[in-house]
């Protein structure tokens, strides 16, 4: 399939990875490619783009609207401060019709540690996306679990645990919990309901954010029982 | 061990025939002791109070001050919103010095279901119980679950999830472990921080109320793994 990665940050780069592996044809957009590929550092959890890029040659990369034409399937996983800046870069017209998965938090660093939110309770950055992008099918999903899970769930407890999904498009939520579970090996995908449901998965993260910090990894996640 | 539980709902009336039944001195916290046995009605999972008090006459009746008064350890199960009113008819002088054990979830109902909380993601009904009452040592725990499984957790596999402590004071919070372990039977008690952390447990309701809508069961809650 056709797959576009908004965003070069580790997130992206970890998506990105693994589904070039499995043979899909990836692209990640970025602002200016050849911006992203001249810089030096890199992100938290992210290799420099240019190193990354030399290990990952079948990954394409251009800029954000580039990546948005070429995909099936676009992934959000940009900082979610800046994602609907970046969707609007990607353009509507680029994203009508389409599979956009969101995976990003809109977590405010500027406030000191742990981040809060800086959308939450009576709306979500999935809600947003939404109605900034009345014509693309999003689905929140992969925001509650560290990127190295996204793409591989056995990596704890043997993958007994849960990912959920929030959106209005009953055949959208379909395809990417068959995504998440024939790329990456999700066995528990849990719909949430509509793309309102999307404020409970991004509020977990005021929760995830201390248990990471109590367990000391960023590996911590939830199984639901009951 | 004298204990108070501020609130006759169901989460009250369920903390409160817990003790009893452990053999503590359990006095109910009401704002009027006869209008609220006069009441015919009952609030959502409680019994009509008089019910309830003639299957469980070992629980005394008071006001809120009355049974802060009495107790050793005081437990807000009031509705959220209305817990800093209650706490103040409770007096700071009958909290001075004494854990009080907040199981409240500020959840509004006024914007329609599900419910959306009052306040969160940079301040928490814990901090403001905390900040409002600073004699007192506030732990906040156990307003992730259902009444029934916050004193059995065994209810639901075999009581293998989690339930979290947020507190200042480490004392209160071994205090309040210990009861959570040797009275209620839980397994899991995990230490999420300073009172702050109560954000994360209370922003945790917006998933909790779609997992429990779902999964059509007010017993779904969490296991955390890493």
């Amino acid at each position: 399939m056709r797959v576009a990665v908004l965003g070069t940050g580790g997130v992206g780069q970890t998506l990105a990875a693994k589904m070039a592996a499995l043979g899909h044809e990836v692209m990640i957009g970025t602002r200016d490619v050849q911006a992203a590929l001249d810089r030096a550092e890199a992100g938290w959890g992210a290799m420099v783009l240019s190193e990354w890029h030399a290990e990952h040659p079948d990954v394409k990369l251009g800029t954000f609207a580039d990546a948005a034409a070429h995909a099936e399937v676009v992934f959000n996983a940009t900082a979610g401060m800046a994602s609907l800046d970046v969707l609007e870069a990607a353009g509507a017209k680029n994203l009508d019709g389409k599979i956009l998965i969101d995976v990003a938090n809109p977590l405010d660093f500027s406030k000191g540690m742990p981040p809060t939110l800086s959308v939450c309770n009576t709306d979500s950055l999935g809600e947003q996306i939404q109605r900034a992008f009345p014509g693309a099918k999003v689905v929140k999903t992969l925001n509650t679990v560290n990127s190295n899970l996204m793409v591989d769930p056995s990596l704890v407890d043997g993958g007994d645990h849960h990912v959920f999904v929030s959106g209005n498009d009953e055949g959208a939520k379909a395809e990417v919990t068959r995504i998440l579970k024939e790329w990456f090996g999700w066995k528990n995908v849990l719909d949430l309901g509509d793309i309102t449901s999307a404020r409970g998965a991004e509020m977990l993260l005021s929760l995830w954010l201390r248990l990471s910090m109590t367990l000391q990894t960023p590996m911590a996640t939830i199984k639901v029982v009951s």
